[in-house]
């Protein structure tokens, strides 16, 4: 992927050719990828497609100082995989839109389709069109994922009915836990070995988010959910969005939340549910296939957090068993500060 | 379109619902459409997809002082629909991804979207999804359209061979004079009618180019064109392209151009060759094919403009019927000033 030669890429031709060598179309779907005016690629029949786009732009999603070319470019595509993954879907292609300045290098341009490319090529994605600019200033990224899906088997966030118990994946806030980390560059604990283990885990998190793929596809082939999304904006919010699109409420157990073991029960308690960028899956599932639901799903730890009620409230039970209103507080671009 | 209410949303979630009753799904192929995770479509058997992304930024593709609202959403659509144009397919899906200042008012969104969505409707595109962000400065649009076209019907541009001929649809350079026009203020000939006439056809080229998509498909369905691809960097730079594509060269004749008529015929063929952004087809047609062009194709004429060598060369022979090379010196966002 290096390459000896540093200078930047003269035009915007021989930059296509550069891309267009790194993204090989080993994937026999990919009739046409980088180089013409459009990628052309062949989905088999009786699929849906999906399609998403998600923005990552410098100073908004992410800045130089804290995240690294490659980082950039996973984190970019992983948003979009995620949104894949919510709906149940395998990912198939992807495009990528990159925004430039005069002072992007070309190491740097390298190491971001680097990170990008890695990932793609775990989840056998492959990486075929994109457009480029260069601005005066901030860097901007738009990845577009296309998946597909068996006819009628895709997840919705509206499926959710009450008496339905609420699921999420992983572990929540560490993300958000891990950004406040690269911001002060002083890890909390970093003296003490699970210290150390909880800070690179964090770290780990928030640069190299894994899209939960696997396990969006088996809760939709099996039909084990009723409604599912991903976590990028924070449970507090994403959850309220889910209930919005089922038109139900939900009262979740704040002891039941998996979130990152640090002294303050209270500030971990407030990255799980504010924090987003979590790229976790919050699913529904009936009480009658809970059962059929396994605690773990390839390593990935699922949890319980509370059940779908019919009344429309968002409801938290915190440590003592007192009920409070549950408010949307993660991260809104519209949201004044 | 319209709203009383000219406050700015409050919440992405807000924007998100008003745009979801923008965009209405009445179109029985679209599953999903904005307000889930990822859109969900779904595309005849036996079609192959045509994915494409193009971005529009301000200061780069337009500015506030130029362009309307309405223009930069349809420029941002038809730039996209070209591409699915320059493959012979018919566009189908939409999504758009925007990035938006504090200072981008409730008014502008409005006026953008019904910009895209009237030429979306046109087409018979459906807009199905995007992103949203809220950045410090420059509004940046990335528009991603899908398309389908019957399995092995997609035009490239390296099927060129040696004689076949070139041809190109529109009058080129109309959307760089409407430019020069909309950025001096003044423009040329304005005092009598013929200049009157050139000069609002060539303001609506650069505001609201038309994508050929019509064009696109007749060619791609009768298997009319050998190669073809969109203008959009300007002719010397594109021609450049196909022929590289296709490892051929190309004589054009620079009598053959069609270009504005205006009174400098040196500034005229630069716009021509060099000024970009008219979105018309390029194409090749082998001369056994030839007489089954029409000179017209719904009221838009076609012009040869010359044919494709066995030499690599780019080769355009002036009015006085002199060779010279052509160089391609189109838009090119590498390219140091």
């Amino acid at each position: 992927m290096k390459s000896k030669d540093s200078r930047m890429f003269r035009t915007e031709w021989e930059f296509l050719r550069w891309l267009g060598g790194l993204a090989k179309l080993n994937d026999r779907c990919v009739r046409l990828g980088i180089g013409d005016d459009a990628a052309l690629v062949h989905i088999g029949e009786s699929r849906e497609l999906v399609l998403t786009t998600d923005l990552s732009i410098e100073g908004v999603h992410f800045t130089g100082r804290i995240h690294s070319a490659r980082s950039v470019g996973h984190r970019a595509l992983a948003r979009a995989l995620s949104d894949i993954a919510a709906m149940g879907a395998t990912p198939r292609f992807a495009l990528v839109s990159l925004a430039i300045t005069k002072h992007t290098t070309r190491r740097w341009l390298e190491e971001f389709y680097a990170g990008m490319e890695s990932l793609a090529r775990r989840f056998g994605v492959s990486l075929v069109g994109g457009d480029t600019a260069v601005v005066p200033r901030s860097v901007s990224v738009d990845a577009i994922a296309v998946g597909e899906i068996a006819r009628g088997k895709a997840m919705r966030r509206s499926g959710a009915g009450p008496g339905d118990l609420i699921y999420v994946s992983g572990r929540l806030g560490m993300s958000a836990l891990g950004l406040g980390m690269l911001k002060s560059r002083r890890p909390p604990g970093s003296s003490i070995a699970a210290g150390r283990q909880l800070s690179s885990e964090a770290i780990q998190a928030h640069l190299f988010p894994e899209p939960r793929c696997g396990l969006g596809r088996y809760l939709a082939e099996r039909r084990l959910a009723s409604a599912m999304m991903d976590i990028s904006d924070g449970l507090s919010s994403d959850l309220a969005r889910l209930c919005e699109a089922s038109a139900v409420g939900a009262r979740i157990e704040a002891a039941l939340i998996p979130a990152p073991e640090i002294h303050s029960r209270g500030k971990s308690l407030a990255l799980a549910l504010n924090g987003g960028e979590d790229y976790e899956l919050l699913f529904t599932v009936s009480p009658s296939k809970a059962s059929r639901l396994p605690g773990r799903f390839q390593g990935l730890p699922i949890h319980r957090l509370g059940e779908i009620r019919r009344n429309r409230k968002l409801i938290l039970i915190d440590e003592n068993g007192k009920e409070n209103v549950l408010r949307p507080s993660g991260f809104d671009h519209f949201r004044k500060e």
